[in-house]
């Protein structure tokens, strides 16, 4: 058996979220349907993380183990003629044996994208949250989301009740901007961290955009944190305008 | 009655095209149907020009007649909350008793997109042309583009045989240009012309690929314009890459 990496970019749009449901169309389903089409092996996927229905990804890593002897130049070009329209298989790769894509992974990163302005874009209507009772602060919300950078317990922005071991996570980079030029209407936030807890991002986007619309302080986030408690925290925002943007591991 | 002009983006993916076609979904119909229901009144609308099935718009204009007296902030915000969401009203102002969409319009400005990547990119697979045979020489695309400047007969670059008066049309800007940054892989070709022949934008784009990827010289293009055959021109490209980008009128 040979252990192999795969970074696969998708649209999220028709998928009932990445993991397998019965009666359900899914990320891994399709993905793991097109992999027996090709190996003639029913062959089980891991992903690096799930990803919710109608979140997206520009580079989800997965793996999974296959007696195919097929070349790796042989199998992605054969993934990429056979899987959805809507998934791509950007880049595969032989790993160790023992290479898990969730258990190594060291590092993720998300974008949340923001359509700030008075009429949809038609263009973006997937892939991003079309929100317009108020102008966003960007700059407000990018300082205010620096309290959360480092260690800390993010219990507040989880969804579910934790049935995690812990609810400590670090958070390397995170960012809040507005783009330029033809961009101007949109507001981007990044998140790059240790690991995320459900719906963790778009917990955080929720609790920065009340920053942005002037109904909290710059200081809220940092209380928000302390609290504790996911109902001192803003509300979870859509899941259209979330994409998994890179997932890291141990060199 | 009243002359309105009303500035539409659309995402072209699920149509029939604009115009009206029995037993189909086109985007007149959807716009005719939904100032039906807003209305009241049957409405009869015209485009500044049709766009193919699968072509989109960032700014069509339109213009009606109607004899309601809904405010142009209340019909705008109706027409954004009753048009399907792939279609949205960017602008509607009132226009002279006899502004006509098409007739009136002196200058339009289409974009068409190519994604020149091994891989398709899963989030532009309807809003680009997916080319990957070559690498595309996006400067001598843009240099070769240059000869089509200027007034000319362009029927080499009409799909069927001229049903017009005269296929001499001027192009007041054309260029070939490759992204930077995360755009890299996108090479865009914009066309301002005082008017288009059927499917001019994809003929002449098939055409500057026959430059951009080492087929043809760069003064080929030159050479197709003189011909005057169809058959003389690069193959006609995919609707998906292509956009309407802005319609102008006299002041």
């Amino acid at each position: 058996m040979r252990t192999l990496k795969l970074t696969l970019a998708y649209d999220g749009t028709a998928y009932a979220g990445w993991q397998l449901q019965p009666g359900k169309v899914t990320l891994q389903g399709a993905l793991e349907e097109t992999l027996l089409q090709i190996t003639g092996q029913p062959t089980r996927v891991a992903a690096s993380g799930r990803t919710d229905a109608g979140v997206h990804a520009l580079a989800q890593v997965i793996s999974f183990q296959t007696a195919s002897e097929l070349s790796l130049g042989v199998l992605q070009g054969a993934l990429n003629a056979e899987l959805p329209r809507d998934m791509a298989a950007l880049a595969l790769s032989e790993a160790p044996a023992n290479f898990h894509a969730r258990r190594d992974a060291v590092r993720k990163r998300y974008r949340y994208v923001i359509y700030n302005h008075q009429w949809a874009d038609v263009f973006r209507r997937h892939y991003s949250w079309h929100y317009y009772r108020r102008n966003l602060d960007a700059p407000a919300m990018d300082r205010a989301a620096k309290a959360l950078l480092g260690t800390h317990d993010f219990r507040s922005f989880e969804s579910r009740s934790p049935q995690r071991a812990t609810t400590v996570r670090t958070i390397y980079d995170i960012f809040a901007a507005r783009g330029n030029g033809p961009d101007t209407h949109l507001v981007t936030i990044e998140v790059e961290a240790d690991g995320f807890l459900y719906n963790m991002v778009r917990s955080i986007t929720g609790t920065l955009v009340e920053v942005g619309r002037g109904e909290k302080a710059e200081s809220w986030p940092a209380e928000v944190v302390l609290a504790g408690d996911r109902r001192a925290a803003g509300m979870k925002v859509p899941p259209q305008g979330l994409f998994l943007v890179n997932v890291q591991y141990e060199e």
